[in-house]
């Protein structure tokens, strides 16, 4: 089945990194190239690449992107200023953060060496950090389609999909490993406003993938589980905490909540790279705000008066005693608790 | 303050329907004309007047319509044919066939006198529909504002406004009473996908009557609500079966859910004509499905694959369970059951 790669780095360190620019999805596939940091800075910021394994996918090759004209005198102090900028694109997904640190970490560990050897091994680990993200989502769906059996009507929420990632999603992954089993299933997509990365990308990967999909708006769904069209929800995450509270698109925690008053077991497919390790729980997570302009201006249309006061953040965070298991690359944890979490992540 | 008259009847039997056209809300405030009963269930099948009192006002102005041009020979056929047109315009809200039922009732007690007599008594029935319309919502707003207090923050979803009805509102008629009697309050507002009553009509009423308002999409409700921004859920109805269970617009149920996880009391606001006592739950309520495209071409914008398949209902159900009170213009119905529900509407 055709699964997107959803960004790449092409050629050598005067390359450029290419990527699908997903705010153009479905109407038409069309690719965004970035040659300066600032340009993938803004790719992150519009949204033209989202979904936290990509976007730290994405912050690595910015980190290419804003050092490779660094001079020898002025090279560390602009990494410092290179990984700060790439770092703080946006503020909820770990995996910009982590991305950078590995990034950095990298040319620290080749210090001694010319800057134009930093620079190439600070290209080298960005490749590698798109090639694990492309293996890790693909066991991502090896260890979680498990979970899924013939006959199962899935919700998702958002796009955790190819395009989220570098490739075959976290959620999605799954969902694409269940049909190489040869399982039949169905899908719900939510919509997902005010981006609508549910209707635009999530129903777009599927429906290339084979997969037989409904739209749904977000506040269907909890009328789709009491109809009994839904008997498991399976989604994302941008960040999840040390005690597994899941930071995840807004709308999430709602599915979650909805899900419990079923008895439809919730779960959770996501790379320990989203594991933030340093934080006890989802309390700690910073919720982006993003412009009312997103929800009152949608579709190129004013949906609501001039001047309404919008709240608008962009996450929210589901408490882990909603979730009934988080799929990673290193084994499903059910149930998750700070210990369980631990022998997983850090195991 | 301003609430606007969303339909009326102009001059005598050879006048016509004027209705706000609420599709155009809050670009710009226009007016259609019905003066042929096609032309009212046109307008009553594209939302251009909805809410179940309001198409109930519109029902009635319907049969004036229809029947107006009946000769002394076809009235009795034609009156028949106009109203189970009328009736089932649309499924859900049950005000529309009580309002036709009672235009039918009102026909057989004068059936003994001449057509033009008869037809001038439809005309004034309607009107008095229309103006009891008015009256009970006021009432509404005066028995129900004692939900509300100063320092709420209430979550309303749709429109349960003056727009939802001859004036004044349901749900929004208790907020219209509670500022006019002096309480200090804020509303979220749904925007209440996928055809935005909420954006597009909630928040305009609300401004436009000084109620502090902020618009959120329909999935932030968990949200708001986990992080203590929403203390009160106040929604209107489109039917209401004789043991409470509620229909109202799709995602009532959803918010319901969210709201009794929270701890957070769930209100309805509804004329008894919105009861349906001929139906003991909500199971028996028939839920309108209406296009995809509303879902999949928002604004005329594709916001997602051709072909995607799209589950659209226009409804759903929320169990009494989840109810802590129903406000009619006969009194507050607390932890709604068959017996205090039939107390109340045929008390």
């Amino acid at each position: 089945m055709t699964v997107p790669m959803t960004l790449e780095w092409v050629g050598d360190l005067d390359g450029h990194a290419r990527l699908i620019d997903q705010t153009k999805l479905p109407g038409s596939l069309e690719y965004l190239v970035c040659e300066k940091m600032e340009e993938m800075i803004h790719a992150i910021q519009i949204l033209a690449v989202r979904g936290a394994p990509a976007i730290g996918v994405a912050g690595a090759f910015g980190v290419v992107l804003g050092i490779r004209n660094a001079t020898d005198e002025n090279f560390k102090s602009e990494l410092a200023r290179v990984a700060e900028a790439v770092s703080t694109a946006r503020p909820t997904a770990v995996n910009l953060s982590w991305a950078v640190k590995r990034m950095v970490k990298i040319a620290e560990s080749v210090a001694d060496q010319p800057v134009a050897a930093i620079k190439e091994a600070l290209l080298k680990e960005a490749k590698i950090i798109h090639a694990d993200d492309v293996k890790i989502c693909k066991k991502l769906g090896e260890i979680g389609h498990v979970l899924i059996d013939s006959g199962d009507s899935v919700l998702t929420h958002c796009n955790a999909g190819g395009l989220a990632t570098a490739r075959y999603g976290t959620a999605l992954s799954i969902m694409y490993s269940a049909k190489e089993a040869g399982k039949k299933f169905e899908v719900y997509a939510d919509e997902t406003r005010p981006l609508l990365q549910g209707a635009r990308l999530t129903t777009w990967e599927l429906m290339q993938a084979g997969i037989d999909v409904t739209l749904i708006t977000d506040n269907m769904a909890g009328h789709a589980m009491k109809k009994e069209k839904v008997n498991k929800v399976v989604v994302g995450a941008d960040r999840i905490a040390a005690n597994g509270d899941v930071a995840n698109k807004i709308g999430t925690f709602s599915v979650a909540v909805l899900a419990k008053a079923h008895g439809i077991p919730f779960y959770v497919v996501a790379p320990t790279s989203t594991f933030d390790m340093e934080i006890a729980s989802g309390d700690e997570i910073p919720i982006e705000e993003r412009d009312p302009s997103e929800v009152a201006e949608s579709f190129g249309a004013m949906v609501a008066p001039p001047n309404v006061s919008v709240f608008n953040p962009a996450f929210d965070v589901t408490p882990a005693s909603y979730v009934a298991g988080i799929v990673t690359e290193k084994g499903i944890i059910y149930n998750p608790t700070t210990e369980k979490v631990r022998a997983i992540v850090l195991g």
